[in-house]
């Protein structure tokens, strides 16, 4: 894909500084674009990196057109209000995806003719639909993907190669689930009667509300009874675990390897950075913030901040860090305050006289 | 499915305050139930729950009959000994399962000539089974599902979607291996020769025992030599990680994300919480508990409950742990301490009338 | 399989000490192996365990002849230089691994008319290879695997069952992927536009270079501009969260549950303990080593050790462990010497006769 300067800026709804005639062959970062690729500076902290670009062209703020009023740092500027999404806008434009193919019901699928599935929806070869299924439109099932008994499906969705749905799983519309993602096994649930675990049955669904993105290997159990819910525009990376009879709050963010225990709810707006771990019955509050690795034994309140295991509010965890790394110089210290009371200690009775007599600071 | 209260209690061996003839839709938590639906209180601590709730009837445990004496929670009581039990028992009833579909050797499945499966055992459309592989009766083998060459499988196992057994993985009876769950894969061995990794051959296999549950996603490596073996009756939750020649006790507990390295052993009725992980050639004492996010690189004995990383005794883990929350203000105390004895230091000295000669404690 | 002492030590160029004639019919570690089974020991560390084992036969090295001069501690001994390597031969002698099917392109696969396969390469039913893949020669691709559009394999690459590589993403030689890894899946990547999470385009790869190895259901995001790389002889554990944008050195290992955000780097010979985490854009210095579990926020210099969260060089961070562990005893100290201060400061007050002046040492 080839696109000049002007034609690029135009669609940008850019201002040019230098060469309109320019051709640009691709988009990169500013590390590693070439003098026939354009890329992007978000603010001025990045102006030492494009000097050292060897990018042709680049998309700038406008606040920036002063600093390049002397010299251009490559041979064309484009600048606009948002420079990040007009860098992704010229990717969409210079690198063109394959377009979706339509395939419809293959026959190499397995499908149940008791599955109602919109004609415009494809079902890859290897695929398997379980019976009473419901698909709604423009879905794509791809291969190795095991949509069970009862599962209804939303439009727009996405099902990675490889992805289990189990029994009764809901999904939304515009919801995206990448390989390998497990939805509604049984929850890890057991009672212990004549030594041996019995497991307790689960009756519950997963119900995964519009917009929802979901990472590869991640794992959602079923409820034991009513339903594991995620919240409508949530975002779960890979690896993540969430367990039976969890509810998420809207546009969660849960970074990769995070794991719930069970019934654990979350407001809305709520990030979890990576490997944070979540005891069962916990409420974290709308807005809140977990650090990575953070683990949490108690609900955490709303809008804050929180980081470390067991999980403190984040001024807090930071100022007992500052401290732990003082630790062994305040042990030294200690140690020689201890001898220095004992030797005034000793001087001291001296001084009273009171030598045969032990003082009450001795004691 | 609708039961009355009179015939629900009849089946649960239970005692009926209030309306027999109430009738029953559904089965809920408290929190969720609705007028025609049971739940349950499993004992005094939920009265409270159970007063703001929905539910139209209630199981309870006999100890709240005179509770209960004056008025009624609900229109309908049924006292039993066990309610979560009975609960269970009521869920079963109210929501019976999908019946187990017959369906024997599909021709969708792909099926060595030489494996020996028996006819009351489903292999489903998209199954992969090898050579010389041994199946028992009354198992259900899910689309997706590999089971590698030289696999022998016992009676009533249920391999879920995507499950892959490499080549000589042993299965006992009444396992079940939930979606996506790798059994048999080489371990994690390398020597550096000449600079470079050098794979270490896995000669050995992976032996399940009876009555064994294994998570989603849940990764189990194959011995060196020997064998990996998980013992009866253990429950693997999601994505958890065992590594080469582990040989897991009987009846543990390992909750989501747990990881295991190379040949560690464990006693009986183990339980680590989420995300511990622990060391090599580490042995877990019978009956021993860890606390989530635990690091475990020492012999953990038998009986005893270790929490932290790296992992101690509960009661030592927690004086750590409340000692680090006052840490910072130790360190002020500790500053406050040092001038104070410094000044002490001086006025002792002076009233020595030795200013001239350093003292003692000033070393 | 059975092999003689004097045919095994000739193959193995070691020197034989006791019963030439002896026949050994497998290889097990010295805790397991039999009387018709051989073993062997690395060094003197392992005579006792040699002592209390069933062996018939172990391999040990050359310096301890003389150990066994006056006695040997089983049948037969083979002295070598490498006795470990020595070991795995035998290994391979004595239980030889099946021989790899030929296959070709099943007609259970689902192959596009244009993708590019060499002869050689087995490509196993219930596997998909897209649109314009190009794959070299003696490859074993299994059941379940999906092959996305334009992605090319080198020659020697094994895709064990259910792996998914999404489009475009380039694999080299000799390059072993086992089973549910996940290759290529967008990377975790949103900007917040009127309170949504706006899913940010990935254009990029991923490329894994020659001799790498990846564990099970480990899961590698691809760049959103730009490559994911993974170096030459890397290897991978199973569980392991790699990233958009990570470019990882040569002949790393990074063991079970290493999770690494985004735009991490790496130098050549690192190595990551089970269950570390590395935040975004860090990078790890060429030999460094990060002990488990290990929460990574800055660079790592090369050839360091380093553990705990946040990560501290280890000596530092065993100090400050050390430390930790006196906190409880340490607190006791200091609640003392606030009390002996504060009765100092009274006695020499009343010995200065400055009893109604407050002294500078009580402020």
């Amino acid at each position: 894909m080839a696109i000049t300067i002007a034609s690029l800026a135009e669609q940008l709804n850019g201002t040019i500084l230098g060469n309109h005639s320019m051709v640009v062959l691709g988009a990169q970062s500013l590390e590693k674009a070439q003098p026939e690729e354009i890329s992007f500076v978000a603010d001025e902290k990045y102006l030492q990196t494009l000097a050292e670009s060897s990018a042709g062209a680049v998309i700038a703020p406008g606040m920036l057109a002063e600093t390049f009023a002397d010299e251009l740092p490559c041979d064309a500027v484009i600048l606009v209000d948002d420079p990040q999404a007009a860098f992704l806008q010229s990717l969409e434009m210079l690198r063109p995806r394959r377009p979706r193919t339509r395939i419809g019901l293959s026959r190499g699928a397995t499908i149940s003719p008791t599955a109602l599935i919109d004609a415009e929806t494809n079902i890859h070869p290897g695929a398997h639909v379980g019976d009473d299924v419901i698909i709604g439109s423009r879905c794509d099932i791809h291969p190795g993907v095991v949509v069970g008994n009862g599962c209804r499906l939303g439009d727009d969705v996405i099902l990675y190669p490889n992805v289990v749905l189990y029994p009764d799983v809901v999904i939304g519309n515009r919801v995206t689930i990448h390989a390998s993602a497990v939805l509604g096994a049984d929850g890890f649930g057991y009672r212990l009667i004549d030594d041996r675990r019995q497991k307790l049955p689960h009756f519950g669904i997963v119900r995964i509300e519009d917009d929802v993105e979901i990472g590869s290997c991640t794992t959602i159990d079923r409820a034991m009874i009513g339903e594991t819910v995620i919240g409508e525009g949530t975002k779960l990376d890979n690896l993540v675990m969430i367990a039976h009879n969890c509810e998420i709050g809207k546009h969660n963010a849960f970074v990769g390897q995070v794991g719930l225990a069970g019934s654990v709810t979350s407001g809305d707006y709520v990030v979890c950075a990576g490997q944070v771990g979540i005891a069962d019955h916990v409420h974290l509050g709308e807005g809140c913030t977990l650090g990575s690795k953070s683990g949490v034994h108690k609900d955490i309140p709303a809008g804050q901040v929180y980081m470390g295991a067991p999980a403190q509010p984040v001024a807090e965890a930071l100022k007992t860090l500052m401290a732990q790394r003082k630790l062994p110089e305040m042990l030294r210290v200690v140690r020689r305050l201890e001898k220095q009371v004992r030797d005034l200690t000793d001087q001291v009775d001296r001084l009273s006289g009171s030598d045969n007599q032990p003082s009450e600071a001795a004691a």
